[in-house]
């Protein structure tokens, strides 16, 4: 369907490494080290065994112990260096210049302890300062380059719905129509990989979930999750044999050049009772109600409040977003390289819609032990109101 | 072709929280506190939004903030409490008569800096101390429950290879291999998530590697790891269409109840040439040294040192697992709940094998530039030696 993926462009790091260098500035903050591969890719545009070190000023220096060769062939930054150990990062930076620094920026949400630790020894003069926040807030933020990545995430989300509906058949289980979802996305070159910020939360490409599957209580941060295919990883497409009449939440991510849209469906193999119509008709009305929110200038957290107030008044209230204690607080997410980006929009969340911000919208119904509707988009946030870059019709999909 | 996987039993928790209490009163812990996904699944049959505790005596305590009713699913602990927020983990523990902790144990390895300031707060008077290794020497023995899961994983891969062989075409992109074979491992309950333990490491599903592809040079700690699909996640089968005469590295593992079997074969349409015969005629006499080594009470770098000497022998000796640079320093590795488990069949390796340890053994031969040919399998080890657990036909697999 698309040519395999192009390197991120110079400007594009040039650009991001710019809001990063501004933001250590803020911060007082001398350089930071990056690691992780979600930043690293964002930031080197590749995914290295390195270390990318962005002082407040001048070129990035990125310091790549395996593969020099790739990272080479993968990274538009100019000052890219072989590394043989972590040991030699502090004569290499003096050699080129930088340093010593007295507070070092890490993004401590995702470095381990130890790791942690090995740093703190290589700068023991230094102050490691946690940069996970703003690197998260610059990242909420997309290029119009990284938003046509997530348009074609989109394109091949498309198609896996449409699979299946090609193949969906009363008796098949929920793993087997996933097996068959998951191979479309992957014919069209879906990256497959689905990366978390939260430590803990896991997931293998999506969830399709029939009946009282949706409804499974689940540890994900997520109005569903369903039960999965065991204890090992409880989440995801399980045993369960679809059956008519039943709502089928088809939440299937795509992704593209490690760039996620975040879609989901609702499905079923014959009509579905008044009920189940009549929730899915909330969906919709809540949906609106908080697109009506979702521009620039707005807190993240009155999205969430438009839509909970939305459901409350259409009657919905105990069982949007799922119910009692497994009930959550948000209608939607920031989605990029990671499933759960900022901003969230969460109950009480003050940071600030902004155009370029991609967020997805989902709107979910659950009965419980019984099952849910909903119905999910990927928007960019424009001046103009809500971008929807998901595209895959929006009704209750029949399958007779 | 399985049914679905059953709870792990009570007396599997029992017996590995034995052994994690022998481990915190020989280095002088009082308590240990479980959280990351692999490790709650393995103490405590189920993974959750929970800290597991155990103290150095008595039964485990489960705290589980989300889902505590999945927790009471699917946990067979009996000690199983519901939890509102992490704060109040320390008035519940006093309640429940454990503690005070002097020193804490976590794994290090794994828990975000910033997951274990707050646990710190929560426990201001304890010094927390790493024990992953010791729980990493635990998983590292397994079970007879344990080694079935793996033999079903093995089962499901050799489904896998069986699907590449009916499938495979010569102009077929490698990811499009790649969607068939993981959709029919899928379709039998393949758990699909490949968890790493070591920080920066990550795949999707596996690798399928054409010719060159084998030889890309990767970031993974790995003979070979393919360009992948972009620099997103450079590692995996890419967009190289497959040609005849080329040897296909096969290296998708199966995995089970959350338990992976590792197994690679090389496959190619029509017939290899002559070096690519006699490099896998090497590859298989290098095996049969190494397997040689692997036995009770040798240590797992004799393993490989005994790989390595016979790949010197045989000529091979600097295209053994990969090439000046890029070459790795190790022939297999541990595999379980995590594609990385101990131990490292690696230099200098003085870790002492033990009946009851899984082991991939996984010898290649990489040509810079042109490709690779290898040959994986996941071994028991025994006193009456090596016990293969993937069983899939091990010659050089020809498609007409």
């Amino acid at each position: 369907m698309f040519d395999p993926p192009d390197n991120v462009p110079a400007e594009e790091l040039a650009s991001r490494i710019a809001k990063l260098q501004g933001a250590l500035a803020a911060s007082d903050v001398d350089a930071a080290l990056i690691l992780p591969p979600a930043d690293l890719y964002y930031f080197a545009g590749t995914v290295q065994d390195a270390f990318l070190v962005v002082s407040r000023e001048g070129e990035a220096l990125f310091l790549v112990r395996r593969s020099f060769e790739r990272a080479t062939q993968e990274s538009s930054l100019c000052r890219i260096l072989p590394l043989e150990t972590s040991k030699d990062v502090p004569a290499i930076l003096r050699r080129e210049g930088l340093g010593p620094f007295r507070r070092l920026g890490l993004a401590l949400d995702l470095f381990p302890v130890l790791t942690g630790n090995r740093i703190a020894q290589l700068f023991p003069d230094a102050e490691l300062v946690d940069i996970s926040a703003a690197i998260r807030q610059i990242r909420a933020v997309k290029s119009p380059w990284e938003v046509e990545l997530i348009r074609k995430a989109a394109a091949i989300q498309d198609r896996m719905v449409q699979r299946a509906i090609q193949v969906l058949r009363e008796g098949m289980l929920e793993v087997e129509l996933a097996a068959e979802v998951e191979a479309e996305g992957r014919r069209l070159g879906h990256t497959g990989i689905m990366r978390y910020r939260r430590f803990g939360q896991e997931t293998f490409f999506g969830q399709i979930m029939a009946g009282p599957s949706a409804a499974a209580p689940c540890y994900l941060e997520a109005p569903t999750g369903g039960p999965g295919l065991g204890p090992a990883l409880g989440n995801g497409a399980g045993w369960r044999r679809i059956a008519t009449h039943e709502p089928i939440l088809f939440d299937m991510p795509g992704a593209w050049a490690g760039y996620i849209s975040d879609q989901a469906r609702t499905l079923s193999i014959g009509t579905l009772g008044e009920e189940w119509v009549k929730a899915y008709d909330a969906v919709v009305g809540i949906r609106e109600e908080a697109l009506a929110r979702l521009r620039p200038g707005n807190a993240a957290g009155e999205v969430y409040e438009a839509a909970r107030a939305g459901a409350a008044r259409l009657g919905y209230g105990d069982f949007f977003m799922n119910h009692g204690k497994a009930q959550v607080r948000y209608v939607g997410h920031g989605v990029g390289i990671e499933v759960d980006e900022l901003p969230a929009l969460a109950r009480g969340v003050r940071m600030t819609l902004e155009p370029g911000m991609v967020v997805a919208v989902e709107p979910k119904i659950v009965f419980p032990g019984r099952g849910a509707v909903g119905l999910e988009d990927t928007f960019l946030v424009t001046d103009g109101g809500p971008e929807p870059l998901t595209f895959t019709r929006r009704d209750l999909i029949i399958i007779e």
